[in-house]
C-alpha cells in the first residue's frame, strides 16, 4: 500500500484520545488486510470479569474501519454485526485481524476476528463501510 | 419488575467501572423495556470528532443486556447487529430505548433505538441474549 | 407517493415469476410504509412443517426493496438480517410490515415484522440498500 | 461423521419439496462442513434478472443448517445475516460452502460463502441455530 497512506492511519491510532485509551496497536497494515493488538483492561470489563462486548466491538470496528481505508479514502461505518463465541478472559491481549471481502467504489464489507493470547476464537464479525470521496493524504 | 431485581441491576450499573467510565445511568427500567442516558465525551469520540461507534455499541449492549436481565436471569450476548444512522455529535448527551422483542425460555432479542438530545434517531440495533439459569437475587 | 411509482411497483409484482410463486401482493405502499401479504404454501416449508425461513426471508427482502423504492429509485440490497421469533405455521397467510429508518442520499436501511393471521410476530429484520441513480418511472 | 446421520440429513434434502423445487443438492457433509449446489433457474430471479436474494438465503440457510445438524441433533434457526458482494447471474450454478465458527452446547454459529460457476464470491452470510435436545437417528 501507499507509505503515505500507512502512516497517516498509523498516526490516526496515535493520536485519537480512545485508541490510546484502549491502547490498540497496528501490528500490520496492508490494502485490504489488518492486524491490530489490545491489551486486557480490568478497568473495560463487564460485571463478569471478561472485556466488555463492547470493547471488542470498537477494536473490531476501528481495525475493520483502518483496513478499509487502506485503499486511500476515508470511510463511515453503515453497519456492524458481531458474533460472540468465547468470553474474553484469562488473556494478556486481544488479537484482531480484518480482511476485505469486498471493496467496491462505493461500498466496502470486512471480516473480522478476534482471538486471545492462546489463540483461541473469541468473536467474529462482519463491517459494512461506506467509502467517502475524501482522500487521506 | 421485582424491586430487588431492579436494585441488583441499578448496582450492577453503579460499581461497574467500565460503566462508570461512560456516564450511564437508568433512567427507567421495568420488565423488556429499559432507557438509559449517557453524556457526550470527547476523550470516546473517533477521528471525525463524533462519538466512536464502539461506545454507542457498548451503550446499546448494556442497556439491552440489563433489559434481558429485567425478568430475573442473568443473561450473555449471542450476537449484536447495529445500523448506523446518523453521527453522534453536537449533543450534551444520547438515549438509549431497549424493548423486548421476544423473551423465550432460552433466548431473548432485544431492539434498541439510539438518539440524541434533539431525538434525531442515531442508531438502530438488535441484540440477542442467552438466558442463564442463574437468578439476579 | 407519485401514482406512477406505485403503479410501476405494483406491475413488478405482478409480473415477476417467483413474486407470483410466493403468492406475495401489496396490501398498501406509500413513501418509506409497505404492507404485504403472501399465502400460506405447504411446498415452501421446511422439514419441520413451517415455512422456510428463506421464504419468509424473501417476502421481507421484497416488501423491504419496494418500499425502498418508493421514493421513485431503484435499489440493490447491500446486507440483510432477520430474527426468528417464532414458526410460521397455523396460519392462513404471513403479513409483512416495512418502514422507513433511514432514506439517504445513497443509502436507506428498513425494518421489517412478519407476522401470522393472529397477528402473532414470527420475524423481525433489517435491510440496508444502495440507492441507484436509476429513476423507476 | 456418523453415516446414518449423515443418510439421514440427505434424505431430508431429497424429501423436502422446498429444497426440490431448488435443485439444492450435497456435494459434500462432514461434521460441521459442507458444500451444496444449485442450479440457476429463471423463475427464481428478481426483476433484475438475477438470482433473488431470497433464494440465496433459503440456500444459505438450508446448507448452514444442515451442516449443523452434522454433529447429530436438530437445530433451529436463531438468526441470519447475510451480505450481497455480486449478483448472481451469468452463470450454471450456485455452490454454497458452510463451516462451524462454534457447535457449542447449546448455540451454534456458521459461516456461509456462496460463489458462482467461476468461483466469484457472490453472498458471505453467519447463522446461529439453537441446538435442540432431540436427535436425528
Amino acid at each position: 500500500m501507499r507509505p503515505d497512506v500507512k502512516n497517516a492511519l498509523e498516526n490516526i491510532l496515535l493520536q485519537n484520545p480512545f485508541m490510546k485509551q484502549l491502547g490498540l496497536e497496528l501490528v500490520s497494515l496492508e490494502e485490504g488486510h489488518a492486524i491490530g493488538k489490545m491489551p486486557f483492561q480490568e478497568s473495560f470489563c463487564n460485571p463478569y470479569g471478561s472485556l466488555h462486548g463492547g470493547i471488542l466491538y470498537s477494536m473490531a470496528d476501528i481495525i475493520a474501519g483502518i483496513t478499509a481505508c487502506s485503499y486511500g479514502s476515508y470511510v463511515s461505518t453503515v453497519d456492524g454485526h458481531m458474533n460472540y463465541i468465547l468470553p474474553a478472559m484469562n488473556t494478556t491481549y486481544i488479537t484482531c485481524k480484518a480482511d476485505v471481502v469486498r471493496q467496491g467504489n462505493h461500498l466496502a464489507v470486512y471480516q473480522v476476528e478476534l482471538a486471545d493470547d492462546k489463540g483461541n476464537l473469541l468473536q467474529t464479525g462482519t463491517f459494512t463501510f461506506y467509502i467517502l470521496q475524501r482522500s487521506i493524504v
